[in-house]
């Protein structure tokens, strides 16, 4: 079966002429500090514990002709808007709509393409109003693995169970960041006006101004580069302006509900671990020999979110 | 002649249902206090001074079979690598080269693929050996237009004639920051070990760390969306494994060196008057109807830096 994407950060960023990187030796003196890890070291070293299984009944399976995008839903906060998605996934509602926009250094967007309100699709059993989902007050001792750089669009940063995130520490608020491959569900003017059932993928630099004001509710953990080559459409907001440029979707199923060989079958590391704090301060500080000067900081949105294909022998049949 | 693309950010960011973003009534009353103006008013009640000229000594054309892409020079940070980029466009150096590498959420990257360094093509009359130019001392009261939004990377952000930057302002050390779009120069483990014939560019979050590790040289004004669609490369770090998916490049030339008639004749937002520093507050504050929680912050690389088509009353003969 093909390799899931993995997030491109997990390679190393080194930019050389020659492809293949350089190493360098290291001393034999047993008494010279060890060289930190870095993150692709840490990860090969890693431990099943240090992974989560992402759960089929969280997961929306894109087919388009080209490949497939794996999106992993965030029901800890938006649990309204990820059980509508799933509604919407279990009746097919997405399947024969396509992407809509493609806007260079923003999002990617799909949905129902019709214009005419009149001509839309019936959401089925879907709910056709919810209500705003942008942030969800979590109690004191909620699970928030801090990030302790500093942010300015947020008093807190982090993750909540894998998924970056803000937080307000005097009330618990929090909300996913809208990092590069954060889905979130587009809507009109109206706080309230989001369903679900039109989605983007943010492509480019993270729109954090966003957060707060729209329902997040996922994130790509595979196939992100099926939705970020798009052409950009020519239309205003880069929708495009003829039927003949919106890649059709094939269909968008529920993982849980695929023929088990057929499921996505992945990990994502887990955000609560002294693995993924060390694989933080690898990124935070790299320590390759093309780095000179270590940054000593690191945006909630350059932390990588390693995902993989799960342990073939922890899969069951194949 | 074909519209400059536009940064995409110049467009209302809304991420509507409908096609046309919906509009608020203004109360009649003289006593309420204006509306901001938005970034688009901004731009389209902007005067010729809030303009500068893009210098075409200073501006790469890029010819694809796909289009062009438009890069201006920063030599007032890399003045060495700039003088060695323009001597290697003056002599074709590229031409008949490809794009090499890229890599999802990263960068994307041209020069010569060959593997080889007996292979390589030679770099005619310009240098083979450069020194760093990671960043730049300037005096005190060089211009640097503040940004006075926190950043985690720097101890100061800003603007250097357009260009995003860094700065330490106690010894006035100054470098550009690896926003989208932003341009550098590949190089090898050694710091001094780029010369300006490997170049690439940011196409996905900004990978601040690499700022003071790598000689920035410029920005793509015009045509990013032709790189950051590029397929990704299957390779490592996203290089391409198969000679035929390498984009050939046509020529990179100096606009200087063009006809008039075919050379961009560009124009970017100054950044140093109140029109610019009102665009930014447009955007750390965003007051349009579909923002409910305006940010109150800015990043670095979240502000739009406008490029257009300069004034064809100013640009002499078609």
């Amino acid at each position: 079966m093909p390799n899931p994407h993995l997030p491109t950060a997990l390679l190393a960023s080194a930019l050389l002429f020659a492809l293949a990187p350089a190493l360098s030796a290291q001393p034999a003196l047993s008494s010279t500090p060890a060289k930190p890890r870095s993150m692709q070291q840490i990860i090969d070293e890693s431990k099943p514990p240090d992974w989560r299984r992402i759960d089929p009944a969280n997961t929306l399976v894109m087919e388009l002709d080209a490949g497939r995008v794996v999106i992993e839903l965030a029901p800890q906060i938006a649990p309204q808007h990820a059980e509508n998605i799933r509604t919407l996934a279990r009746e097919g509602f997405w399947n024969g709509l396509s992407i809509n926009r493609s806007q260079d250094n923003f999002v990617v967007q799909w949905g129902d393409p019709a214009e005419d309100e009149s001509k839309r699709k019936p959401l089925g059993s879907a709910k056709t109003k919810l209500p705003a989902e942008f942030e969800r007050v979590r109690a004191k001792d909620a699970a928030f693995d801090v990030l302790p750089d500093a942010d300015g669009w947020a008093p807190q940063v982090g993750f909540v169970e894998g998924f970056p995130a803000g937080r307000d520490p005097a009330n618990g608020a929090t909300w996913l960041a809208h990092c590069y491959g954060m889905v979130g569900a587009g809507r009109d003017i109206a706080a309230d006006s989001s369903t679900g059932a039109e989605l983007y993928v943010v492509t480019g630099q993270s729109p954090r101004q966003l957060d707060r004001n729209i329902t997040t509710v996922g994130r790509v953990v595979e196939g992100i580069e099926l939705l970020s080559t798009m052409p950009r459409g020519t239309g205003p907001l880069g929708f495009y302006e003829k039927r003949e440029q919106r890649t059709p979707i094939r269909a968008i199923r529920l993982a849980s509900e695929l023929p088990e060989r057929e499921r996505p079958a992945l990990e994502a590391m887990r955000t609560d671990t002294a693995a993924f704090t060390e694989l933080v301060e690898a990124r935070r500080n790299r320590r390759d020999d093309f780095y000179k000067r270590p940054a000593g900081h690191i945006d909630l949105c350059n932390v990588p979110l390693p995902v993989r294909v799960a342990d073939a022998k922890t899969k069951g049949a194949k």
